[in-house]
C-alpha cells in the first residue's frame, strides 16, 4: 500500500471516525483505525463493535486532488496516536507506505514516522444492513430531536433499556422518547417516507446519539437513516455511522401522560428558567434539589427553595395565563431545568393534575415536544 | 447594615475575592466572604489564611453611583452560594439588609433571599504589613514572569519549599527562580526601587502566583508589591492580595548553571517546538517521555523518539547556528515543551556541556530568561 494524501482531508476523516475507536480496547485492534486504499479513494473505519464509523475520502473532489494512489492496500493503525500526530504534521501532504508485516512509514515534510500496523483481516467486520427502506431527515432537525430528549435517558446500567432513546415511526411521524422513570422527554417530527412504512420499539443508546450528533452538520442537509433488525445506519455526506440497537422491550409510557389538567399555566420560558435556576442554587445544598411552586390568589406564581444551612430563596413570577385550581407542588429543580433549557419557544405551557401527579411542560408554539416530571411527595 | 448596590459591581468584587475563600473550609467561616459596609463603600474580604483577597467598591466612581449606604455594618456570607447567585439576580440593583443575629435579606427584582449570615468577629484578621518599602511592576510584565517560571515549580509536597517560586531583588533586578530538581526556569526584570533596596530568599507558593495572575490585568498598569517578614502584599486597583511566604531556605541553584558550553545551537523556536511536540506524542506511550537530540555531520539536528509498542518518530531540523562538538543527548520532552512554550523569541539558543550535563535554553533577543533541563542518562 502506498499513497500521497492531503493532510487536512486525512485529518478530518480521522477525527470523524476516531470517536468509534475504543479508548481502552480489550484487544489492540479495537483501538485502531482501519485504512483501506483503492484507486477510488481512502476509506477509514473505526469500531468498538457497538458503534462503527466509516469515512470515505475520494481521490478527487471537484477540481481538488485529495490523494494520489500508488498502490492499493489496507492496514490498521492505533487511533490514539494517529488522531494526535496527523494534525500536527508539518506539511500539507502526507505520504503513507505499508510494506511487509504491516510496517508503516508516514512521511510529511521533515517528519518521518515508522510504525507497526495491525492486520486488517483481524478488524471487526461492519454489520451488513439491507437498505430496503431508507428515510431521511434534515441534519439540524435530527440534532434538535437528540438534544431535546437524550438528557432524560437513564444513566444507570441497572435498567439498560432506559439508557436508550425509543424511536417510533408511524404515518410519517418520527418520534423520540426518553425516560429515567423520574422524568420523560419526547419529540416528534414529520419525515418523508413511504406511506405504510413504520417501525416501533427501536431503542438507540443515548450516548451513541450524542456521538452521532457531533458528526451531523448543523444545517438542513439530509441525513439518511436505515433501521434494520439489530442495527441502525446513518449516512451523513461521506460518513457512515452504524450503531447496534439496545435489546429489550421499552416500557409503554403513553399511559402515564395525563390528557386533562386541573391547573394550567402559561409562563415566559426565560423568566421561569432564571427563577428556577436561582432556586436550584439553594436547593442543591440539600442534594434533593427540591423546589416548590405555588399559585397565589392574585394569579402570580411563587417559586421557592430552602436549605437548612443556608436559608431560603423566593421568586415571584407573573403567569401569562392561569386556569383551574390553586396548587402547591414540589419537584426536582435539576430535572425541571434540563427540560426548560431545551424548550425553544418564548412561552411554555405547564399542566398539573394534582400535587402527586406528573407535571407536563410543553412549548406553546408547536405540539411536537412534551416533557414530564414526577413531583416529590413533600409535607406542607 | 443596609444598602443598595449595583449588581455588576458587587459581582465583579465577589468574583475577585472568592478565589481566596476555602472551597472545603475546616470551619464554615473560612468558606465565607466578609462584607464591611461604611459610608465610603463596601469592602469584601475572603481568606483561607494562606491567601487573603480584599476588594473595595467605593460609593461612587466618577459619575456612577455604585452603592447607596443606609446603615453601615458587617456580615459574613457563604462564598459558594453568593458567587453563583449574585450574577444570576434579575435586576441591576441589589438590596442587602442585615438584622439581628446576622439574618440577611437580599432582594433584587422579584427575587427574595433570606440567609443566615456568620459573625464577622470570627473572620480571620488580615495580616498587618508595614508598608515601609513598596515597589511596583507593570501588570503584564508580572504576569509574564509568573507564566515563564511557575510551571517549573515542584507539585510534590515532599519538599514544600520547591512548590514555591524564589524571589530576589538586588540592584533593581527582580528575579524569579523555580525548580523541581529536574528542570529550572528563571526570569528577571528591571524594576524601579530605592537604589539599596534588596531582599533574598522570599519564596511564594506557585499556586498562589497562578491565582494572583488571574487578578492582574493584562496591561502595563502598575501593580504595587510590599514584601514583609512572612507575607507579601499585592495592590491591583481596588484589590489587595495577601499571601503567606513559604518557610524554609530555598536551595542555591546558581552553581548548577554552566557558564561555558561545548555545543551551541541556535534554532527556530516554533519549528523546534513542533518537532518535539510530535516526538513527545510517541514518547509519552513509554511514560518516560524520552526524546533524543543528535547533531548530524551536515549541521542539521535530528530529534527522535520511540515506543516499543508503537514505533519511531524522526525529525530533521536546520540549525541557524551550530558551534562546537557533535552531541547525542536524551531528555524529558514534556519538560522541554514546557520551557519552549514560554519562550517568546523567534529563535532560541541551546547550550550543552555534554550528554550528562544540564541543557540550557535561552531566548536569543534578551538575556532575562533561562531554562535548564537535566538530561536523561540513556544507553546508546
Amino acid at each position: 500500500m502506498k499513497l500521497m494524501i492531503l493532510k487536512d482531508e486525512l485529518n478530518d476523516a480521522i477525527q470523524q471516525v476516531a470517536k468509534a475507536a475504543s479508548s481502552r480496547p480489550a484487544i489492540p485492534i479495537l483501538g485502531g483505525i482501519k485504512m483501506d486504499v483503492t484507486h477510488q479513494g481512502v476509506t477509514l473505519t473505526a469500531s468498538d463493535t457497538d458503534i462503527s464509523i466509516q469515512s470515505f475520502i475520494p481521490v478527487e473532489t471537484g477540481d481538488q486532488v485529495n490523494a494520489r494512489i500508488d498502490k492499493p492496500g489496507s492496514v490498521v493503525l492505533p487511533a490514539k496516536f494517529i488522531v494526535e500526530i496527523v494534525k500536527k504534521l508539518p506539511s500539507t501532504q502526507v505520504e503513507i507506505e505499508v510494506s511487509d508485516h504491516f510496517q508503516t512509514m508516514i512521511r510529511s515534510g521533515s517528519t518521518d514516522i515508522q510504525m507497526v500496523g495491525l492486520d486488517p483481516e483481524e478488524f471487526p467486520v461492519l454489520p451488513s444492513i439491507e437498505e430496503n427502506e431508507v428515510f431521511s431527515i434534515p441534519g439540524d432537525l435530527l440534532k434538535s430531536m437528540i438534544r431535546q430528549t437524550t438528557f432524560a435517558a437513564s444513566t444507570s446500567e441497572q435498567t439498560p433499556i432506559l439508557t436508550g432513546v425509543l424511536w417510533n415511526l408511524h404515518e410519517g411521524q418520527f418520534k423520540f422518547v426518553a425516560t429515567d422513570r423520574h422524568r420523560l422527554a419526547s419529540r416528534s417530527a414529520s419525515v418523508e417516507t413511504r406511506a405504510d412504512y413504520r417501525f416501533a420499539n427501536v431503542v438507540i443508546s443515548g450516548r451513541t446519539l450524542v456521538e452521532l450528533s457531533k458528526i451531523v452538520p448543523d444545517n438542513n442537509k439530509l441525513v439518511e437513516i436505515v433501521v434494520a433488525d439489530n442495527q441502525v445506519l446513518f449516512k451523513v455526506d461521506h460518513v457512515l455511522f452504524y450503531s447496534r440497537l439496545l435489546d429489550g422491550t421499552y416500557p409503554d409510557t403513553s399511559k402515564i401522560i395525563p390528557q386533562q389538567y386541573k391547573t394550567e399555566l402559561v409562563l415566559d420560558t426565560k423568566k421561569l428558567t432564571d427563577a428556577i435556576d436561582r432556586a436550584y442554587l439553594m436547593s442543591r445544598e440539600e442534594k434533593t434539589n427540591i423546589v416548590r411552586l405555588m399559585t397565589l390568589d392574585d394569579g402570580t406564581i411563587e417559586i421557592s427553595s430552602s436549605s437548612s444551612e443556608l436559608g431560603k430563596v423566593t421568586e415571584q413570577l407573573e403567569a401569562a395565563r392561569f386556569d383551574g385550581e390553586p396548587l402547591r407542588i414540589a419537584f426536582n429543580s435539576k430535572y425541571m431545568l434540563d427540560a426548560l433549557k431545551v424548550i425553544d419557544s418564548e412561552q411554555l405551557f405547564i399542566g398539573f393534575t394534582g400535587a402527586m401527579s406528573p407535571i407536563i411542560i410543553k412549548p406553546t408554539d408547536h405540539p411536537h415536544s412534551l416533557h414530564l416530571i414526577l413531583p416529590y411527595r413533600t409535607t406542607g
